[in-house]
């Protein structure tokens, strides 16, 4: 992957987490970015999502650094406005820059408190660190119950962008997810980078869930420093979204992939509603219920859950006009069971990857795309024990 | 248990399912009964709700009987309709009553078909077993992944009230859920029990989840044969209400305690919203996630997944006036973490009842009630391979 010109990376093992694998992590852009970010909707939310919107504003979307760390969420705790600030001033004094161009981010346990001394105390070596080859291993610090590293990478013309994302839990974005850092080298102005975040995110982390929870620390941030000297025009732009979108796809389908405990990747079509809100919200429906999710860790092809969860969307459509087809073979048909090859279909879904598609004959234009991974129960292992 | 007076029993195994345990059930008032139901809000929904709703609408809530089968819920197939009629006029000619004073409910596998002709076969047999003692074979039979049989009584004054209800997974009820039918033999009439139904399944289906996913089949039913000869005034009906919904709280927390999987009954307690709605969109919040629900499973006290759910419910709330009780110990004030002892409260999750109690401080008077269950490894063993 040829990574944007003018960004360097570093990371180093501070003591946050009790595994000693790196979990601090630093992106330097050498001229400040132009900068645009999507945060969570949780209505209870992380002192650094708080610090880095606030951030953005005051800087007008200027940004120097991103600081992420993993291991602890600084979320619900008494002094996490305060770890915070300090861990950016204290950055900011180092690259001369103003704080408001440091964004932190953070991902962890919630309500425990982050000892601050650990990232003031860490910042001279990961400073020391930076190198503009390390991009992965930044990717790799942020990780926590991942068990793969996630990036992705696109180039259109002389722009390069690349992206990194974290998450496994705790998974079901709304206007933004977990976290994910793009970058690239266009020279892009902040309200343009708001519209291509924007329209990426809605393709991509807005459309994916591992247990339909969202988290209080969901942040991603499109970054753009202009170092590759190309200045975009209109159709230029259009391309770049293209690009970004296809980069923020992919990372948030690999999240899929390594949600908590998954083995299979499920991709859920849906068309023939009314507009594409319908289409989405059937699909998130869908994407979202543990009997199907249960039904698929089993490759059991129990499509009847499928159209109950459809059902429960809110969405109104007749069932006499359902269409169901899993794995490529019609199950469903005009809201009846179709004959199938039971132990065919079964042999099929047992692939790491399935596909649902849900259609309502008629002449409904809306249409959706939704990833989610099948419900084994190496999740509940996973989150039966997560915090001790 | 003291049974309601003029009604009688009987269940057979009809060979719907495959295990060789009773599959249909009959309940039969030997005058015939007023009453009201709830059915599923699910947009996808069975032949037997379809038609349930349409008898009660023509009967003018006169039922004299209720046919109820497991192994099958009679839900999206092709012969599904004529089914349930077939049964319905089969069943009335023997009881010598209009066809739409029978109730037909149904349990099971979705988009299978339900051979009629078992369901005819057996009915000679099922008539002739008809005892008013044979209460309990008829909550027996109507068992899928239940594990415990659920029924509960209540007396006032010389008036009885007895529910019999069914469910284990596919809870969560919106208007109605699964299947329950509450006999008495007050004299009332359709529009109080109707008043008095919904007032109960407000407080008691409407408030358990096991894993979000609303049945296609869920049927309530409450019937009031006269049968004590007892004509409550309105000071007695509020009695009677308040009965009543005992015996529907009753058996809906029957239904979560033995929720697929499950090894905890869970009772979630919010107090200090704005109104009451408010306050059940974040206990509903909290008992669908299936964070909190796996933290619970492993006896781990993540009190911040019980704050991030809340905060995901939608209700707007200030984090920093929260306070979370988990098991009586405080776990979490001004929305900060609170000190306690770690090992102590791991032992007190070990109980097979759990309290979570959500408080926000201030002036708000809206409070909720729900339950749920944790979320174990054995949900997904059930529900991986219910169908085959």
């Amino acid at each position: 992957m040829n990574l944007p010109l003018g960004y360097k990376y570093s990371s180093v093992y501070a003591g946050i987490r009790k595994a000693e694998k790196d979990d601090l992590g630093l992106i330097v852009s050498d001229l400040p970015a132009n900068a645009a970010g999507v945060f969570t909707q949780n209505r209870v939310c992380a002192a650094p999502v708080k610090l880095s919107r606030a951030h953005l504003k005051k800087s007008h979307g200027s940004v120097k650094a991103v600081l992420v760390n993993a291991g602890n969420a600084n979320c619900a705790t008494k002094t996490g406005m305060d770890v915070a600030t300090s861990s950016c001033n204290a950055l900011a004094k180092r690259l001369k820059v103003d704080p408001e161009q440091i964004l932190p981010a953070s991902t962890g346990v919630i309500g425990v408190e982050l000892d601050g001394q650990l990232i003031l105390k860490a910042l001279p070596q990961l400073l020391l660190g930076l190198s503009g080859e390390r991009f992965e291993d930044v990717a790799t610090a942020m990780m926590t119950t991942d068990l793969a590293m996630k990036i992705s990478g696109r180039e259109i013309g002389r722009v390069r962008i690349a992206g990194m994302t974290k998450g496994a839990g705790m998974i079901h974005p709304h206007m933004a997810t977990t976290l994910g850092f793009i970058m690239t080298d266009a020279v892009l102005e902040p309200r343009h980078l708001r519209d291509i975040l924007d329209a990426a995110v809605n393709q991509s982390y807005n459309r994916i869930s591992v247990d339909g929870d969202t988290s209080t620390n969901d942040t991603l941030l499109l970054l753009a420093n202009g170092a590759s000297g190309t200045k975009p025009n209109k159709k230029d732009r259009e391309a770049i979204l293209g690009a970004v979108t296809e980069v923020a796809v992919d990372l948030a389908k690999q999240i899929v992939r390594d949600g908590e405990g998954a083995r299979k990747l499920v991709s859920i079509y849906v068309v023939g509603a009314e507009d594409d809100e319908d289409a989405t919200k059937i699909a998130r429906a869908i994407a979202n219920s543990p009997l199907v999710k249960t039904a698929i860790a089993g490759s059991d092809p129990n499509w009847g859950r499928i159209l109950s969860a459809a059902g429960n969307s809110g969405v109104a459509f007749s069932q006499r006009k359902v269409n169901i087809d899993f794995q490529g073979v019609a199950v469903c048909h005009g809201g009846l069971a179709m004959e199938f090859d039971e132990p065919d279909l079964k042999a099929k879904l047992d692939s790491p990857d399935c596909e649902i598609l849900f259609g309502i004959q008629g002449k409904g234009k809306g249409k959706a795309r939704f990833w989610t991974c099948d419900f084994t129960e190496k999740y509940i292992e996973i989150n039966a024990s997560y915090r001790t």
